[in-house]
């Protein structure tokens, strides 16, 4: 009963499989050898953008913080929602990458900003002196940290605001792969058509050990990416077991298949709890993280039953506490049904 | 015939396998997991030095980076030789983890420095006022970048030189374990007993897919560590595959093994090449990594027949050309006499 | 009608004078001249504070981000109101100087903290894993953006409050000597006595040219700001002419007196403006600045007429809108009362 | 006596009337008042340059590290010979303003560079993977920190040596009007004539209270200096002082009289310690700045007797010591005779 978090499962039996494959005699190192290729051109293939720049690093994190590095000089900020993981959960990463870039955080009730709380950030600072510091990129997620999927419109709207005001529009697709099975579109449909220009593409909470591939749209800032990402020290010498990853990740859409599979886990564990009439969902649980509240006695008999999941408040006593539960690609119906008999 | 480099060689099967392992459903992320601990417990046994800060990452630029980072103030200066990795290939990584420290050269005619090099480019800097730069850590790297290695008592005179001016010792130990078997001493007296500070405890050119250790002898920089590294995008989730590729290292001594394997493979070579008599070999190949010097012509037959070296000049035309030639741990006597024969 | 800024008057005549008087033959430069010696005895003596660490630079973001970087670390955050300079007016200068570090946002609806705003952003982030930004200092301003003057005990009361989370306090006194002069009480009671760790204590708005003081009561802290302030350019090599403004500005209380004298004139402009139906005051107007609400067809005849002053909503159109109104220590009744004439 | 530094002078009394004359009622803050504007245009007009952009900063670290900035990417190097300023004497302020580029020393064994002490520097780094830094701009000295003044055929051997593999070319003219005297040149001839991209104008160094112009001859630089310039914490809220000391300097070329005083004053230095015989010159003085070796003894009389000058070696005991001279505007004959009486 795992539900802490999608880091948390084990890689794929293929992608093991995989490195064993990839390990055998030489290869140039570095990003050079022919699985990276391979990769880059499926890639651009599935992302229907043949001219993209494609780079894998090892964690969400540094994908994160050098593409926007890439896209914010140091006295610009970057528009984020408050919950988003660039704000909350890297330790000042972005910050650290752009060389002291702010974060400017927009207003998002459930998860995700609108063009109008993005125009409401955005606009005191368009056209202003030295005095502030200057609007750069704006930076989504999808899959939101509230279990929310951003609607492709609705990207479309946040990016055409961006757009219009001349900035540059950055996902944080950790998720990516459980945003695009619970929407049914295609990549390009959940990036560049939307107006995306720079995404990472998260395989690590998605069945990976750990690689992110890095793409931007525009082919120019590939260098720029490759030099931030040694300096970074994020430049793989074994650089072929990162490939290894991605190609069996892209192979038969194990990426898709391994993300539906966690939605569908999730779908089953909503379906459960909204049964219950004890149990409050908070938000729309539209991939693989459900929100919900419950009495504290269930938090603590399923933390001693042994369930693994982040209770948000304290559970001693009386009352109601909320929890955050999220499914990967590796949970089982078992699983599942165990953890709701606890609650029930 | 992979003579290129020993981070282009294949992980050794026992870590394949310790992943295979390691991929059995939920586990901890970020370095919480129980693996990490037998391989902190462990790793304090090995440098017999029970207090020691001991942190993984995935590549040696961000091992170096993050160690200096937390030793260096930005307005310091880390004294280093002219070929060392963190000056030559690491694209400014100690500058930008230091937050724009300087890195000054120490002399070092066969790629070490000594206590009077050293003092020659600290002494200069000692007691300076606020217009200059501040005298800070001193690196050192063994199997140094041309293929020597310090011996212990050198090692220990250049870091009594350091802590006689107040400065620490960091070792960039990316071939650590090459070094500590070409002196057939303990970890312990390769590091602390002579004065090191912190190192890394290098992997990836040995035997790993990627993962180098970090070790501080002053457990109290343990905290900073972690938040740059963290900062720095070098917190993995997964952290379990880190620590699984630790742990079959240090099993049953797998990375001494590995380590005199590819010592014994440049020993062959090197015992071939003085052999032949067009054949100039240029520094002491104390471990896996010889620089020599030979025909250019022959240069050509070798890489026409595959053989995948540096060649450190232009070799068109005729002359004499340099070879950088590295073993790594799979090397094979059919490879190494195979190339030899090419070279005869 | 100058309402514009404080920092649009003249310097005080007495303080040209001491340029003058200063420009005599040669003197050591970078700081070790006499009159420094002078300052820094003298501001010890004002703050009561016999070992503090003092130190001049030529403009109050240098004042602010240098002392800040010199309290912060990277992956720390500085607690600040929305409306503070270093989070609105410095192009992020406290990021940079600190190396990335982060500003977070207290609620101050008057402009001011409370020891509960205050806990309701710190407690979230307090011992917090790696993942996060660590808590930093606490960074107060007084006289506010807002006009407002921090009780005493309300800065004790919140100083108190960071004390107790292990936060340190800064005091961003660009108006130091207004909020003195409105409050009546020592410099000290407004610095140390109230918690303050390390503040600016501006001239450049209160009649001198550009020179504000940075006072750390640990002395330990003098030789990193010295280095910092290196780094940043901020030494100054003809240093004497800013010990000379300095030492002009204590002398027979100057800094006082010009406070005063600012203040007066804003009290004087206050009441003129509370006279006048269609006037609105907005927030209370402790110190110089005042904001209020008039008009817009008044904001047009003042402009009009030449009279200096932001009008902070567009002043086209019906309806009122709002203005700031600052004064400095040159402001004369007479222009005072000609701007109300105007508004009248 | 004062031969330490040409920063130790005095200001001209006309900069301290200017001052004085600019203290007058309100300004416009920031740089945007009408004195600012005349600046602008009369420094175009001396350096023929129409379209460059001009900004004024109160120190040489300041206006060396923000132009360079404006230059240089994080991952860049600058080469500047050993002794250059930006590497010795500004505690990495061009390390932190440019994120954290490095400085990569080019031989000059006079104090200037030669296109072939560059080449050698320069071409290493060309073409080079991600793992090196990456070539930067090219920073000249003149005055040299030797004393040497660059001949205007040499700088532009120079800067066509950088312009020919892409570098940009950045003059630190901290002494530009006593190399601008020494040479009978004009401005443009020095700078952008000759290859120069961006230059310092100095004038703290020749008769002002603290004022550099930094000039981009390629205008579409400006706004970003203006950024970092704010960032920095070096742009003056009463910027009117800085225009008003440049404008002082520029009428009737006072800057020009200032520095051919200076360079008469060491002139005639030379001439009387060339009619020595215990004493020796060390280097071209070619401008304000002598360098020289003579009797310990005489060092001693001349700092007993209350000359202030920089002895290079320890000076008790027996033999020579070397001193370095430095004559500023103010320099009477009268001081130089009773200097070089003391060493007869």
């Amino acid at each position: 009963m795992y539900f802490a978090s999608d880091n948390a499962g084990p890689a794929h039996p293929r992608v093991i499989e995989a490195l064993a494959a990839a390990n055998d005699g030489y290869a140039m190192p570095y990003g050079v050898d022919a699985s990276m290729e391979r990769v880059r051109d499926r890639l651009r293939e599935i992302f229907e953008a043949p001219e993209a720049s494609v780079h894998l690093v090892a964690t969400g994190t540094a994908a994160n913080a050098l593409a926007l590095a890439c896209m914010t000089r140091p006295w610009e900020t970057v528009f984020c929602t408050r919950m988003a993981h660039i704000e909350e959960d890297e330790c000042g990463a972005p910050e650290f990458y752009t060389g002291g870039a702010k974060l400017t955080l927009v207003d998002a009730p459930d998860g995700m900003m609108t063009p109008d709380t993005l125009a409401a950030a955005v606009d005191p600072l368009m056209g202003r002196a030295v005095h502030n510091v200057q609007p750069g990129p704006v930076s989504l997620t999808t899959v939101t940290e509230r279990g929310s999927v951003y609607p492709l419109d609705r990207i479309a709207a946040v990016a055409d605001a961006a757009r219009a005001r001349g900035l540059k529009v950055h996902l944080d697709g950790a998720r990516f792969a459980n945003a695009c099975a619970a929407l049914g579109c295609t990549p390009a449909e959940l990036s560049w058509r939307a107006g995306i220009d720079a995404l990472s593409f998260g395989g690590t909470k998605n069945g990976l050990l750990g690689v992110e591939a890095v793409i931007f749209f525009d082919p120019a800032v590939a260098r720029e990416f490759e030099l931030r990402r040694k300096r970074g020290g994020h430049l793989f010498s074994k650089h072929r077991y990162l490939s290894a990853q991605m190609e069996a990740y892209l192979a038969d859409d194990l990426w898709l298949t391994m993300a539906r599979s966690a939605n569908a886990a999730c779908a089953r564990l909503v379906a459960g709890l909204s049964r219950l009439d004890h149990v409050t969902l908070l938000h729309p649980a539209d991939a693989n993280i459900v929100f919900c509240r419950f009495p504290r006695a269930l938090h603590r008999r399923a933390h001693e039953a042994g369930a693994a999941f982040y209770s948000l408040d304290p559970i001693e006593g009386e009352g109601d506490a909320r929890a955050r539960l999220v499914c990967d690609w590796s949970a089982s119906d078992e699983n599942t049904d165990r953890f709701l008999s606890l609650l029930a």
